[in-house]
């Protein structure tokens, strides 16, 4: 009855955890959210005001498809102000990443094509991948060479059928970046094969260290990037994102957005004109400072715990985090935190299978002192169960 | 290079036409635009001011997949004021009714599969279809039968590989609505083949004399129904819309929704919680009228030129006009009247190839005086070029 693509689509766990936690809300219980992947401050306030300014000056009409040309410019200049070179002829305005992964799909892959992704990875890239009839055939991914395929792993996942590959940096669940030199060697690689390799950016920004690289683009030019106004820059909710595709893509790439989406979201557009702002980009800066001081208290409160964080993440703003010490599956474990202890978290199962029963991802958008309430209802969990150790 | 389905897609005759209008605009000349799919009038206050408060109050996250509970509320309720009952579990809100497009795609179609459409019809209806990898199958539909198909056609071009059918009430570029008989033959027909019928309702309200039905869910119950705050409620540069599906395929939609879109804009959401409001519905009802009256003037205006208006539309804001008196192809005609005359119509190439050359789509998406100048500048170009008669 319906397409054979609904069944490969597995429901999230972590939406059952969080109608859960909603439950315990509703009954008067206080939950501690260390399962969102979406940060918890407000859209910064010279965003709000661009927005207000642009519906009342009637700005809410279909746009080029494209998306505005005054923010393709400034999009442009924030590569250029971090010394890469992007015209803003091949950067395109999305409805969110989740709208450039459509039109990438769309635009690279037929049906029964292969495409390479991480598991661990974000979950709904297989989607987007089956969405146009092509198979996501996931490389597995370990701590070892930090949660990110090594050229090798790559090459050997690599079949006749492959047409390209979707990689992030930083990625989700991990918080790790691929390295400049894989990067490279892939996107090379994968040219050799005639293929594509998509880079998912969408962390760009939230970096925990001085990053190795600013993007993917200051590395090679010859790769399909994925960005967006949601994490960095505090936008999720206004569906706002772009894709940087290269010369002779713009023009099926276009033709795609018209038909598919008319245009991305006009107020989301104007108001993200501000996103570049000096004083817009001290409030962002400001927050990235926070999520790294968050990281630094998550994960030293889970490590004295007891729990490994095998890989330290580059940025992003999840730790993705052995719980073996437990002997708990990890969606067990994710149950009974929500359930006995009110404190909400991912399960690995969410991300994929590759090692997923002993993996819980910890998101910290929320703030020091939920942390901190988070972690004191773990170690009491732990100690009820008598778990590990 | 790229996947095969971006050589299927045609670029838009108007959007060369739309540029080349821009270009006579920047040197100064005024062009009449009748060829916009977007009224021009601007979002309703109230619901600008809504949206005002919602961004105030930081409603600016991601919500649930399916939309805020409160407008799928409002839009059920708004079913019900009309005397159709619908469940506001069945209805999703979406990205625009191009996401709702892609979900119902996604939902329905596999790759190879066959859809049936129109010819003419919105053109972007076979890229939703090729996106998934289906295959777009045109029913050539004549003003003898108010470019709609018979149930006889609608049989004759259903085939094996035929999952279902996506008919438009009223129909862009025609105007013309389905009889109730038809719509529910058709709807029994697809189901006695495992099939399913798809409904585009976004032009709902905006009709010229009372619809024979308000919503094909008065019907039959057993469509999926497309519709869109776009049209009638004036929202397009929002994005915002809506699908409504049977029960069994709520749980299905929603997983796709989830993992294709994260969510609809909240902005948007939480601003069309007001286009229901009685202040909302007399300024969207106020320009339903106009629209009623430019349809009048552009359609005497074109008669008293000699051209054939071969169907009166039963609503949405276009005419599909018969150019055959001028003796030019519809393109050829288009491209002189823009270049001539500096007025924008549309031809039929844009929407299908069924007698698209004798064709052309009038918008009277601009006001009266707008239309009495292009009406008088066809005139002109007409006694020019001797055209015809």
């Amino acid at each position: 009855m319906f397409s054979s693509r609904t069944k490969e689509i597995s429901p999230f766990v972590v939406m059952q955890l969080l109608q859960r936690a909603q439950e315990y809300e509703r009954s008067g219980k206080t939950v501690v959210h260390l399962e969102v992947g979406e940060p918890d401050f407000q859209t910064a306030e010279p965003i709000v005001k661009a927005a207000h300014a642009a519906i009342d000056a009637g700005r809410t009409k279909y746009t080029s498809a494209s998306g505005i040309s005054d923010l393709r410019q400034r999009i442009s200049a924030y590569y250029q102000s971090m010394g890469v070179a992007v015209s803003p002829n091949r950067i395109m305005v999305t409805s969110g990443a989740s709208g450039g992964l459509t039109l990438l799909a769309g635009l690279l892959l037929d049906p029964s094509d292969r495409l390479l992704i991480t598991d661990p990875g974000y979950p709904c890239n297989e989607v987007f991948a089956r969405l146009v009839g092509a198979i996501p055939k996931p490389i597995a991914v370990s701590a070892e060479h930090r949660f990110q395929p090594t050229l090798a792993s790559f090459q050997a996942a690599w079949c006749e059928q492959t047409r390209g590959a979707l990689l992030a940096s930083p990625s989700n669940p991990t918080g790790t970046m691929l390295s400049a030199q894989d990067l490279g060697d892939m996107a090379a690689f994968a040219q050799s094969r005639q293929g594509f390799l998509i880079l998912d950016e969408i962390y760009q920004g939230l970096h925990h260290n001085e990053p190795e690289y600013v993007s993917g683009l200051a590395v090679t030019d010859d790769i399909y990037v994925l960005n967006s106004f949601s994490k960095f820059f505090g936008m999720t909710g206004w569906r706002l994102g772009w894709v940087v595709v290269p010369e002779h893509a713009i023009e099926p790439i276009t033709s795609l957005a018209q038909n598919l989406f008319i245009s991305p979201s006009a107020p989301a557009q104007y108001a993200a004109l501000a996103a570049f702002d000096d004083d817009a980009m001290t409030v962002h800066k400001a927050r990235q400072q926070a999520f790294v001081s968050r990281a630094r208290l998550l994960s030293r409160g889970l490590e004295a715990l007891g729990f490994k964080i095998p890989v330290a993440p580059d940025g992003a703003f999840y730790l993705y985090v052995d719980i073996c010490r437990t002997g708990m599956n990890s969606t067990d474990f994710c149950w009974r935190l929500i359930d006995e202890y009110q404190v909400a978290v991912t399960p690995g199962a969410d991300f994929g299978t590759h090692q997923a029963g002993s993996h819980v991802r910890f998101a910290y958008t929320t703030d020091e002192q939920s942390i901190a309430l988070g972690l004191e209802r773990i170690g009491k969990a732990l100690q009820a169960w008598g778990a590990g150790q």
